[in-house]
């Protein structure tokens, strides 16, 4: 398991490791204030949508940790602080409400107060780890040990709780008595494979090769990887896939080559109401990320770039989706909908999503293709 | 036309783009002796096959440009060391043969001996550019006004002798009145698109868009690309085509997209000795590219790289072949051998492969298909 921060209960700061110095430096920085948590998710040091959700929570117990006249304004203006410090996706408001709503339930002495929101923090941790560490499982369900997996970008420990999506099987395997292998694409242009990735499948001992993204092809054809594993930014209803750009690419090798081609995500990366791919518009982002990458200008002065960031893979490209719930095959309008977790009686569908996993209705995917 | 180098027949010396330094400046370097042209093959300071054996074959001119005592000597002094600058295939010893042949030619004065090695370096130049300009043509013949190619690596007009071999049709099209456009390909690791195609693109007033390797798939699904056009390392016998790693994988992807898939170069990158792509190695270079490739370290310290600087294309992903004597189509075990210049009654094949294109029996390719 490899995390992007710890808690320190005696010392009431959290320890959080500085994503933007790896892999030359692994550097611990001590958080002890919401404004410094808020900085350090605005500079990416702490990345990955459900890492960002754990550390704006622990952010949010950090305004309480010193005795003060108003807590419970300081509380709050912490929530809302850290709410707006990146505009992402579902985890980051949804932790805060999950926060707001425990200090609600618990404000009458600033310490009973501290300990509600520690404890939540702690459930918003936990409850991802045991889901990624599910998913994880499930993975490992459709590998052989001995296998070689191709991954592209990072979807590891650091950007989650510690086991994180497509390199969670891989992190879970030697625990479970498996030895999986790993070519990791080093994914143009933020690199993040080879920054990222590559570091944590070597802190966590796995045999992990290092290649260009146009390095696979060719070593699909040379029979060096068994399988291709990515993780999924958004997952329409019908299962197309947006994730960084390049994951179409792999999907396509991979079918050429006759290789499964798996996404692993959290079901909250399902976006129910958006039906297919062609609903999902693709970021464009700076040039300067191809001609500037490395520091120095590797391209001539004004040339044109086009930096699509995500690209969108077609669910009939992917074999099976891995999900903390189980593993859900094509086709995917329908398993996917049976997957998703239904509200009670009376029960807002927000409220479902803020839920713990192991407490929404377990999936019922469809039976696997050959 | 780009070219590498000007001859410079007043103060008779070279001046030499230096490759090395593109895109960041655009500086000449004048070259009086074949020591200095020996150094500046040997740093890359031009590369490309074509554009090194025309520039050593200067560098033997250089060898007779001040009044010697021994000057047949020097000359072939100058002609192995520069012969000896670079292992590369085919065109540096086949300069050097011809240049060493016309000084046994020539030698009585060293005035004569001059005037017959600048005739013979000018030759070697002009029929370069001559076929470079043919299989220009003959490539536009495939495209129409308005089309987008997608290319990758660098075959331009600096590895040649100004025209190159798949950006030929590119650097052309202006001149014969059409507009074509093209996606670039960076190239990782040694980033050979967006430093020298992209450059020598801007340079032609081509209008050109950098994209990372990995974005290759997603711009063909969106219809922005109407083919694909990539040099050749070495062709085998039956059409398989060794070229810069990258290569295969676009191939795979311009076959799922329906889009023509074309390889244009000389017929000296035709190894008729090896039946197909099997017979081919390749070659492994140091991870430090993939590692280092930016002037610093982009990946954790002591990981694993696999660093192949080639892949094979096997030629049934190939539409066509374009070369500077016509537009070869598969079957390519019988249109190449078509193909294949004929030595006359006596004549060895090395001399056949030395004359000038125009000089050797033209190209009969079979039909296009559709």
């Amino acid at each position: 398991m490899i995390v992007p921060l710890v808690f320190d209960e005696t010392a009431r700061l959290v320890n959080l490791l500085d994503q933007t110095l790896l892999p030359a430096q692994e550097q611990w920085l001590q958080i002890s204030t919401p404004a410094a948590m808020a900085e350090a998710i605005r500079m990416l040091r702490v990345r990955g949508a459900p890492a960002i959700g754990i550390a704006a929570a622990y952010g949010v117990v950090l305004s309480a940790r010193l005795p003060l006249p108003d807590f419970r304004a300081a509380v709050h203006a912490a929530a809302s602080l850290l709410e707006s410090a990146r505009p992402t996706a579902v985890n980051l408001p949804s932790a805060m409400r999950r926060m707001r709503r425990a200090a609600a339930q618990a404000d009458s002495t600033q310490a009973l107060l501290y300990e509600a929101l520690l404890s939540e923090a702690r459930a918003i941790e936990g409850e991802d780890r045991a889901a990624g560490r599910r998913l994880a499982i499930h993975g490992l369900g459709l590998f052989r040990s001995g296998m070689t997996l191709l991954t592209h970008c990072h979807t590891g420990g650091v950007a989650t709780s510690g086991y994180g999506t497509a390199l969670a099987p891989l992190l879970v395997a030697r625990d479970e008595g498996m030895h999986l292998r790993a070519y990791v694409d080093e994914t143009r242009p933020l690199l993040q494979g080879s920054r990222i990735t590559a570091w944590e499948l070597a802190k966590a001992g796995v045999d992990a090769t290092l290649i260009t993204d146009s390095m696979a092809a060719h070593v699909m054809k040379e029979g060096r990887v068994d399988a291709v594993i990515v993780g999924a930014d958004r997952i329409a209803a019908n299962g197309d896939t947006a994730n960084k750009i390049g994951t179409y690419g792999l999907a396509l090798l991979a079918k050429a080559h006759g290789l499964p081609f798996y996404v692993s995500a959290p079901l909250s990366t399902v976006d129910w109401d958006t039906p297919s791919g062609d609903g999902i518009v693709i970021e464009e982002r700076a040039s300067s990320e191809v001609t500037h990458g490395f520091g120095r200008s590797t391209a001539p002065a004004g040339v044109q770039v086009y930096n699509p960031a995500f690209d969108v893979t077609p669910g009939h490209l992917i074999k099976a989706i891995i999900t903390e719930a189980g593993v859900v095959y094509p086709p995917f309008v329908a398993s996917l909908a049976a997957a998703r977790p239904k509200p009670a009686h009376g029960e807002s569908m927000e409220s479902i999503e803020d839920k713990p996993v192991h407490e929404v209705r377990p999936i019922l995917g469809a039976a696997a293709p050959d």
